[in-house]
Protein backbone atom coordinates (compact mmCIF):
# COMPACT_ATOMS: atom_id res chain seq x y z
CA UNK A 1 0.00 0.00 0.00
CA UNK A 2 1.40 3.36 -1.05
CA UNK A 3 2.49 5.55 1.87
CA UNK A 4 2.81 9.30 2.25
CA UNK A 5 6.21 9.83 3.89
CA UNK A 6 7.87 12.92 5.34
CA UNK A 7 11.66 13.05 5.19
CA UNK A 8 13.33 16.10 6.70
CA UNK A 9 16.37 17.32 8.65
CA UNK A 10 15.59 19.03 11.95
CA UNK A 11 17.74 20.66 14.62
CA UNK A 12 17.69 19.37 18.17
CA UNK A 13 15.54 22.36 19.08
CA UNK A 14 13.03 21.54 16.37
CA UNK A 15 13.78 23.89 13.48
CA UNK A 16 13.85 22.94 9.79
CA UNK A 17 14.90 26.40 8.57
CA UNK A 18 16.47 29.49 10.10
CA UNK A 19 14.95 32.96 10.24
CA UNK A 20 14.90 35.41 7.30
CA UNK A 21 14.77 32.94 4.44
CA UNK A 22 15.61 34.57 1.11
CA UNK A 23 16.50 33.73 -2.46
CA UNK A 24 20.20 33.95 -1.60
CA UNK A 25 19.70 32.12 1.70
CA UNK A 26 16.87 29.64 1.08
CA UNK A 27 17.31 27.79 4.37
CA UNK A 28 17.44 30.99 6.42
CA UNK A 29 20.21 32.23 8.68
CA UNK A 30 22.14 29.30 10.07
CA UNK A 31 20.00 26.82 8.20
CA UNK A 32 22.75 25.45 5.95
CA UNK A 33 24.58 24.11 8.99
CA UNK A 34 21.92 21.60 9.92
CA UNK A 35 22.52 19.76 6.65
CA UNK A 36 26.27 19.30 7.21
CA UNK A 37 25.65 15.63 8.15
CA UNK A 38 24.41 15.07 4.59
CA UNK A 39 26.86 16.91 2.34
CA UNK A 40 29.83 14.49 2.58
CA UNK A 41 27.71 11.41 1.81
CA UNK A 42 27.93 9.31 -1.32
CA UNK A 43 24.13 9.32 -1.65
CA UNK A 44 24.11 13.12 -1.48
CA UNK A 45 26.76 13.24 -4.20
CA UNK A 46 24.53 11.08 -6.37
CA UNK A 47 21.61 13.39 -5.63
CA UNK A 48 23.76 16.30 -6.78
CA UNK A 49 24.93 14.51 -9.92
CA UNK A 50 28.38 13.62 -8.56
CA UNK A 51 28.21 9.86 -8.28
CA UNK A 52 31.92 9.35 -7.58
CA UNK A 53 33.33 9.39 -4.07
CA UNK A 54 31.62 10.47 -0.88
CA UNK A 55 31.29 8.77 2.46
CA UNK A 56 29.43 5.53 2.97
CA UNK A 57 28.14 4.30 6.33
CA UNK A 58 24.99 4.58 8.40
CA UNK A 59 24.08 8.15 7.47
CA UNK A 60 24.55 7.27 3.82
CA UNK A 61 22.37 4.17 4.11
CA UNK A 62 19.62 6.11 5.85
CA UNK A 63 19.67 9.01 3.38
CA UNK A 64 19.62 6.61 0.43
CA UNK A 65 16.63 4.74 1.82
CA UNK A 66 14.76 7.88 2.88
CA UNK A 67 15.22 9.65 -0.42
CA UNK A 68 15.09 6.88 -3.01
CA UNK A 69 13.51 3.64 -1.84
CA UNK A 70 10.09 2.93 -3.35
CA UNK A 71 9.39 6.58 -4.11
CA UNK A 72 7.11 7.23 -7.08
CA UNK A 73 6.40 10.95 -6.64
CA UNK A 74 7.52 13.94 -4.58
CA UNK A 75 5.62 16.85 -3.03
CA UNK A 76 7.27 20.10 -1.97
CA UNK A 77 6.39 23.68 -1.13
CA UNK A 78 7.02 26.64 -3.37
CA UNK A 79 9.76 27.90 -1.11
CA UNK A 80 11.68 24.66 -1.38
CA UNK A 81 11.37 24.71 -5.17
CA UNK A 82 12.56 28.31 -5.05
CA UNK A 83 12.47 31.14 -7.53
CA UNK A 84 11.26 33.74 -5.06
CA UNK A 85 7.72 34.55 -3.91
CA UNK A 86 4.86 35.79 -6.07
CA UNK A 87 3.91 35.09 -9.70
CA UNK A 88 6.38 33.11 -11.79
CA UNK A 89 8.64 35.20 -13.99
CA UNK A 90 8.15 33.18 -17.16
CA UNK A 91 9.79 29.79 -17.39
CA UNK A 92 13.17 30.94 -16.15
CA UNK A 93 13.33 29.24 -12.73
CA UNK A 94 13.47 25.44 -12.88
CA UNK A 95 14.55 24.61 -9.34
CA UNK A 96 17.90 24.48 -7.60
CA UNK A 97 19.05 21.21 -9.13
CA UNK A 98 20.21 21.91 -12.70
CA UNK A 99 18.99 20.25 -15.91
CA UNK A 100 18.83 16.74 -14.43
CA UNK A 101 17.24 17.00 -10.97
CA UNK A 102 17.75 14.13 -8.53
CA UNK A 103 14.07 13.13 -8.42
CA UNK A 104 13.60 11.20 -11.67
CA UNK A 105 9.87 11.11 -10.92
CA UNK A 106 7.00 13.60 -10.98
CA UNK A 107 7.43 16.40 -8.43
CA UNK A 108 4.31 18.30 -7.32
CA UNK A 109 5.04 21.86 -6.21
CA UNK A 110 2.43 23.55 -4.03
CA UNK A 111 2.05 27.18 -5.05
CA UNK A 112 -0.52 29.96 -5.28
CA UNK A 113 0.56 30.72 -8.84
CA UNK A 114 -0.39 28.53 -11.78
CA UNK A 115 2.27 27.39 -14.21
CA UNK A 116 2.55 24.81 -16.98
CA UNK A 117 4.44 21.58 -16.13
CA UNK A 118 8.21 21.73 -16.63
CA UNK A 119 9.76 18.50 -17.92
CA UNK A 120 13.44 18.07 -17.10
CA UNK A 121 16.11 15.57 -18.07
CA UNK A 122 16.24 12.20 -16.34
CA UNK A 123 12.53 11.68 -15.75
CA UNK A 124 11.77 14.58 -13.42
CA UNK A 125 8.75 16.72 -14.29
CA UNK A 126 7.69 19.61 -12.09
CA UNK A 127 3.92 20.00 -11.81
CA UNK A 128 2.48 23.10 -10.15
CA UNK A 129 -0.56 22.61 -7.92
CA UNK A 130 -2.64 25.61 -6.92
CA UNK A 131 -5.61 23.91 -5.24
CA UNK A 132 -4.04 22.65 -2.04
CA UNK A 133 -2.49 19.64 -0.36
CA UNK A 134 -5.39 17.27 -1.02
CA UNK A 135 -5.18 17.87 -4.74
CA UNK A 136 -1.40 17.51 -4.73
CA UNK A 137 -1.74 14.19 -2.91
CA UNK A 138 -4.36 12.89 -5.34
CA UNK A 139 -2.20 13.77 -8.32
CA UNK A 140 0.89 12.31 -6.67
CA UNK A 141 -0.94 9.06 -5.84
CA UNK A 142 -2.02 8.71 -9.42
CA UNK A 143 1.54 9.28 -10.63
CA UNK A 144 3.16 7.02 -8.03
CA UNK A 145 0.89 4.00 -8.39
CA UNK A 146 1.95 1.39 -5.83
CA UNK A 147 5.04 3.37 -4.85
CA UNK A 148 5.30 5.83 -1.98
CA UNK A 149 5.08 9.61 -2.07
CA UNK A 150 7.72 11.69 -0.34
CA UNK A 151 6.92 15.07 1.23
CA UNK A 152 10.18 17.01 1.10
CA UNK A 153 9.09 20.11 3.07
CA UNK A 154 9.24 22.87 3.99
CA UNK A 155 7.68 23.21 7.39
CA UNK A 156 4.42 24.70 6.18
CA UNK A 157 3.64 21.87 3.76
CA UNK A 158 4.61 19.22 6.30
CA UNK A 159 2.41 20.87 8.94
CA UNK A 160 -0.57 20.93 6.60
CA UNK A 161 -0.25 17.20 5.90
CA UNK A 162 0.15 16.37 9.60
CA UNK A 163 -2.78 18.58 10.62
CA UNK A 164 -4.96 16.94 7.95
CA UNK A 165 -4.05 13.45 9.20
CA UNK A 166 -2.72 12.42 5.80
CA UNK A 167 0.89 11.45 6.64
CA UNK A 168 1.72 7.77 7.12
CA UNK A 169 5.37 8.04 8.12
CA UNK A 170 7.72 10.66 9.57
CA UNK A 171 11.49 10.32 9.10
CA UNK A 172 13.57 12.87 10.97
CA UNK A 173 17.30 13.42 10.75
CA UNK A 174 18.19 15.24 13.97
CA UNK A 175 21.22 17.50 13.60
CA UNK A 176 23.21 18.06 16.82
CA UNK A 177 22.77 21.83 17.06
CA UNK A 178 20.46 24.57 18.22
CA UNK A 179 19.15 27.14 15.79
CA UNK A 180 17.23 29.20 18.35
CA UNK A 181 14.90 30.78 15.78
CA UNK A 182 13.27 30.12 12.42
CA UNK A 183 10.64 27.65 11.25
CA UNK A 184 9.77 24.86 13.64
CA UNK A 185 8.55 21.66 12.03
CA UNK A 186 6.04 20.74 14.73
CA UNK A 187 4.15 24.01 15.06
CA UNK A 188 0.69 24.87 13.77
CA UNK A 189 -0.53 21.28 13.92
CA UNK A 190 -4.08 22.42 14.68
CA UNK A 191 -4.41 20.13 17.69
CA UNK A 192 -3.52 17.03 15.68
CA UNK A 193 -2.73 14.18 18.06
CA UNK A 194 -1.87 11.22 15.85
CA UNK A 195 -0.90 7.86 17.28
CA UNK A 196 2.83 7.81 16.61
CA UNK A 197 4.56 4.46 16.66
CA UNK A 198 8.34 4.50 17.00
CA UNK A 199 9.55 2.38 14.08
CA UNK A 200 13.31 2.84 14.16
CA UNK A 201 16.00 4.83 15.94
CA UNK A 202 19.44 4.85 14.35
CA UNK A 203 22.71 6.42 15.42
CA UNK A 204 24.33 7.91 12.34
CA UNK A 205 27.79 9.43 12.18
CA UNK A 206 26.46 12.99 11.95
CA UNK A 207 22.79 12.82 12.92
CA UNK A 208 20.21 10.80 14.83
CA UNK A 209 17.62 9.18 12.59
CA UNK A 210 14.12 8.72 13.99
CA UNK A 211 11.31 7.06 12.08
CA UNK A 212 7.67 7.00 13.18
CA UNK A 213 4.57 5.39 11.72
CA UNK A 214 1.42 7.46 11.98
CA UNK A 215 -0.86 4.58 12.90
CA UNK A 216 -4.22 6.10 13.63
CA UNK A 217 -5.52 9.62 14.11
CA UNK A 218 -7.03 10.80 17.33
CA UNK A 219 -7.51 14.42 16.34
CA UNK B 1 35.85 15.32 36.23
CA UNK B 2 32.39 16.01 37.61
CA UNK B 3 29.79 16.79 34.94
CA UNK B 4 26.55 18.74 35.02
CA UNK B 5 24.03 16.52 33.25
CA UNK B 6 20.47 17.14 32.11
CA UNK B 7 18.14 14.14 32.01
CA UNK B 8 14.59 14.74 30.80
CA UNK B 9 11.71 13.25 28.83
CA UNK B 10 10.56 15.28 25.85
CA UNK B 11 7.80 14.84 23.27
CA UNK B 12 8.62 14.60 19.60
CA UNK B 13 7.41 18.18 19.23
CA UNK B 14 9.73 19.38 21.98
CA UNK B 15 7.59 19.73 25.10
CA UNK B 16 8.56 18.65 28.61
CA UNK B 17 5.23 19.63 30.20
CA UNK B 18 1.72 20.34 28.99
CA UNK B 19 -0.22 23.59 29.40
CA UNK B 20 -1.96 24.64 32.64
CA UNK B 21 0.30 22.94 35.17
CA UNK B 22 -1.27 22.78 38.61
CA UNK B 23 -0.87 21.08 41.96
CA UNK B 24 -3.28 18.36 40.89
CA UNK B 25 -1.74 18.13 37.42
CA UNK B 26 1.96 18.91 37.89
CA UNK B 27 2.99 17.91 34.37
CA UNK B 28 0.20 19.94 32.76
CA UNK B 29 -2.58 18.70 30.49
CA UNK B 30 -1.44 15.63 28.59
CA UNK B 31 1.95 15.71 30.29
CA UNK B 32 1.59 12.40 32.13
CA UNK B 33 1.38 10.57 28.83
CA UNK B 34 4.91 11.41 27.77
CA UNK B 35 6.26 9.41 30.72
CA UNK B 36 4.41 6.20 29.82
CA UNK B 37 7.65 4.72 28.46
CA UNK B 38 9.07 4.93 32.01
CA UNK B 39 6.30 3.70 34.30
CA UNK B 40 6.50 -0.05 33.55
CA UNK B 41 10.29 -0.20 34.05
CA UNK B 42 12.08 -2.01 36.86
CA UNK B 43 14.31 1.03 37.44
CA UNK B 44 11.25 3.25 37.78
CA UNK B 45 9.77 0.83 40.31
CA UNK B 46 12.97 1.11 42.30
CA UNK B 47 12.76 4.90 42.09
CA UNK B 48 9.23 4.68 43.46
CA UNK B 49 10.20 2.30 46.24
CA UNK B 50 8.79 -0.81 44.53
CA UNK B 51 11.93 -2.80 43.76
CA UNK B 52 10.12 -6.00 42.80
CA UNK B 53 9.03 -6.68 39.23
CA UNK B 54 8.97 -4.25 36.35
CA UNK B 55 10.27 -4.53 32.82
CA UNK B 56 13.96 -4.83 32.02
CA UNK B 57 15.47 -4.05 28.63
CA UNK B 58 16.95 -1.08 26.82
CA UNK B 59 14.66 1.60 28.28
CA UNK B 60 15.36 0.22 31.74
CA UNK B 61 19.12 0.24 31.20
CA UNK B 62 19.03 3.82 29.91
CA UNK B 63 16.84 5.11 32.73
CA UNK B 64 18.99 3.39 35.33
CA UNK B 65 22.17 4.91 33.91
CA UNK B 66 20.66 8.36 33.42
CA UNK B 67 19.17 8.59 36.87
CA UNK B 68 21.66 6.77 39.09
CA UNK B 69 25.13 6.31 37.62
CA UNK B 70 27.80 8.46 39.23
CA UNK B 71 25.33 11.03 40.50
CA UNK B 72 26.33 12.86 43.69
CA UNK B 73 23.72 15.63 43.77
CA UNK B 74 20.51 16.71 42.05
CA UNK B 75 19.16 20.11 41.04
CA UNK B 76 15.50 20.79 40.29
CA UNK B 77 13.08 23.69 40.00
CA UNK B 78 10.46 24.59 42.56
CA UNK B 79 7.69 23.40 40.32
CA UNK B 80 9.20 19.94 40.03
CA UNK B 81 9.59 19.74 43.80
CA UNK B 82 5.98 20.84 44.08
CA UNK B 83 3.89 22.23 46.89
CA UNK B 84 2.33 25.03 44.86
CA UNK B 85 3.69 28.50 44.08
CA UNK B 86 4.51 31.25 46.57
CA UNK B 87 5.88 31.12 50.13
CA UNK B 88 6.16 27.71 51.78
CA UNK B 89 3.31 26.80 54.10
CA UNK B 90 5.45 25.62 57.00
CA UNK B 91 7.24 22.32 56.64
CA UNK B 92 4.25 20.43 55.34
CA UNK B 93 5.28 19.77 51.74
CA UNK B 94 8.28 17.47 51.37
CA UNK B 95 8.09 16.59 47.69
CA UNK B 96 6.11 14.01 45.73
CA UNK B 97 8.18 11.01 46.76
CA UNK B 98 7.18 10.02 50.29
CA UNK B 99 9.46 9.63 53.32
CA UNK B 100 12.27 7.93 51.41
CA UNK B 101 12.76 9.81 48.12
CA UNK B 102 14.61 8.06 45.29
CA UNK B 103 17.58 10.47 45.30
CA UNK B 104 19.65 9.32 48.32
CA UNK B 105 21.84 12.38 47.80
CA UNK B 106 21.52 16.12 48.37
CA UNK B 107 18.84 17.73 46.19
CA UNK B 108 19.06 21.47 45.53
CA UNK B 109 15.68 23.06 44.85
CA UNK B 110 15.69 26.43 43.09
CA UNK B 111 13.04 28.71 44.61
CA UNK B 112 12.33 32.34 45.37
CA UNK B 113 11.31 31.44 48.93
CA UNK B 114 13.85 30.55 51.61
CA UNK B 115 13.38 27.43 53.70
CA UNK B 116 15.50 25.36 56.07
CA UNK B 117 16.93 22.11 54.68
CA UNK B 118 14.63 19.08 54.92
CA UNK B 119 16.43 15.81 55.69
CA UNK B 120 14.57 12.70 54.58
CA UNK B 121 15.07 8.98 55.03
CA UNK B 122 17.59 7.16 52.87
CA UNK B 123 20.15 9.93 52.48
CA UNK B 124 18.11 12.52 50.60
CA UNK B 125 18.20 16.08 51.93
CA UNK B 126 16.33 18.87 50.20
CA UNK B 127 18.21 22.18 50.23
CA UNK B 128 16.44 25.34 49.09
CA UNK B 129 18.46 27.78 47.01
CA UNK B 130 17.19 31.33 46.58
CA UNK B 131 20.18 32.97 44.90
CA UNK B 132 20.06 31.39 41.48
CA UNK B 133 21.48 28.62 39.30
CA UNK B 134 25.15 29.52 39.85
CA UNK B 135 24.79 29.21 43.60
CA UNK B 136 22.86 25.94 43.28
CA UNK B 137 25.63 24.56 41.06
CA UNK B 138 28.39 25.60 43.47
CA UNK B 139 26.60 23.97 46.39
CA UNK B 140 25.85 20.85 44.37
CA UNK B 141 29.50 20.56 43.24
CA UNK B 142 30.65 20.78 46.81
CA UNK B 143 28.18 18.08 47.83
CA UNK B 144 28.87 15.81 44.84
CA UNK B 145 32.67 15.85 44.98
CA UNK B 146 33.98 13.82 42.03
CA UNK B 147 30.51 12.59 41.09
CA UNK B 148 28.17 14.18 38.58
CA UNK B 149 25.27 16.53 39.18
CA UNK B 150 21.93 15.82 37.57
CA UNK B 151 19.57 18.61 36.50
CA UNK B 152 16.09 17.07 36.66
CA UNK B 153 14.12 20.00 35.20
CA UNK B 154 11.71 21.59 34.63
CA UNK B 155 12.12 23.48 31.41
CA UNK B 156 12.92 26.81 33.03
CA UNK B 157 15.82 25.50 35.12
CA UNK B 158 17.23 23.52 32.18
CA UNK B 159 17.00 26.60 29.95
CA UNK B 160 18.85 28.73 32.47
CA UNK B 161 21.72 26.25 32.65
CA UNK B 162 21.91 25.92 28.86
CA UNK B 163 21.78 29.69 28.34
CA UNK B 164 24.56 30.15 30.91
CA UNK B 165 26.76 27.59 29.15
CA UNK B 166 27.02 25.47 32.29
CA UNK B 167 25.65 22.12 31.10
CA UNK B 168 28.09 19.38 30.08
CA UNK B 169 25.67 16.72 28.88
CA UNK B 170 22.09 16.52 27.62
CA UNK B 171 20.17 13.21 27.79
CA UNK B 172 16.78 13.25 26.14
CA UNK B 173 14.17 10.54 26.17
CA UNK B 174 11.96 11.29 23.17
CA UNK B 175 8.38 10.08 23.63
CA UNK B 176 6.54 9.21 20.38
CA UNK B 177 3.74 11.76 20.67
CA UNK B 178 2.79 15.36 20.04
CA UNK B 179 1.65 17.58 22.87
CA UNK B 180 0.96 20.66 20.76
CA UNK B 181 1.21 23.11 23.66
CA UNK B 182 2.94 23.60 26.99
CA UNK B 183 6.55 24.16 28.02
CA UNK B 184 9.16 23.56 25.33
CA UNK B 185 12.55 22.49 26.59
CA UNK B 186 14.57 24.35 23.97
CA UNK B 187 13.02 27.80 24.19
CA UNK B 188 14.44 30.92 25.83
CA UNK B 189 18.05 29.86 25.26
CA UNK B 190 19.14 33.47 24.91
CA UNK B 191 20.99 32.83 21.66
CA UNK B 192 23.09 30.06 23.20
CA UNK B 193 24.79 28.10 20.42
CA UNK B 194 26.83 25.41 22.16
CA UNK B 195 28.86 22.88 20.24
CA UNK B 196 26.76 19.74 20.64
CA UNK B 197 28.46 16.43 20.01
CA UNK B 198 26.19 13.45 19.43
CA UNK B 199 27.39 10.87 21.96
CA UNK B 200 24.81 8.11 21.70
CA UNK B 201 21.52 7.31 20.01
CA UNK B 202 19.59 4.34 21.34
CA UNK B 203 16.33 2.75 20.28
CA UNK B 204 14.37 1.89 23.41
CA UNK B 205 11.14 -0.04 23.53
CA UNK B 206 9.07 3.04 24.31
CA UNK B 207 11.28 6.04 23.58
CA UNK B 208 14.31 7.20 21.60
CA UNK B 209 17.28 8.06 23.79
CA UNK B 210 19.61 10.82 22.58
CA UNK B 211 22.73 11.87 24.44
CA UNK B 212 24.82 14.93 23.59
CA UNK B 213 28.03 16.31 25.03
CA UNK B 214 28.18 20.08 25.26
CA UNK B 215 31.78 20.37 24.11
CA UNK B 216 32.48 24.07 23.87
CA UNK B 217 30.37 27.16 23.95
CA UNK B 218 30.13 29.47 21.00
CA UNK B 219 27.55 31.83 22.42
Amino acid sequence: MSKLRLNITITLDGYVAGPNQSLSNPLGEGGERMHLWMYPLKAFGEIQGNPDGGKTGTDDDVLREAWFSDVGAYIMGRNMFGGGPGPWKGDEWKGWWGDNPPYHQPVFVLTHHAREPVPMEGGTTFFFVTDGIGSALRQAREAAGAKDILVMGGANVAQQYIAAGLLDEISLHVAPMFLGAGERLFDNLGGADPNLEQVRVVQGEGAAHLKYAVATRRS
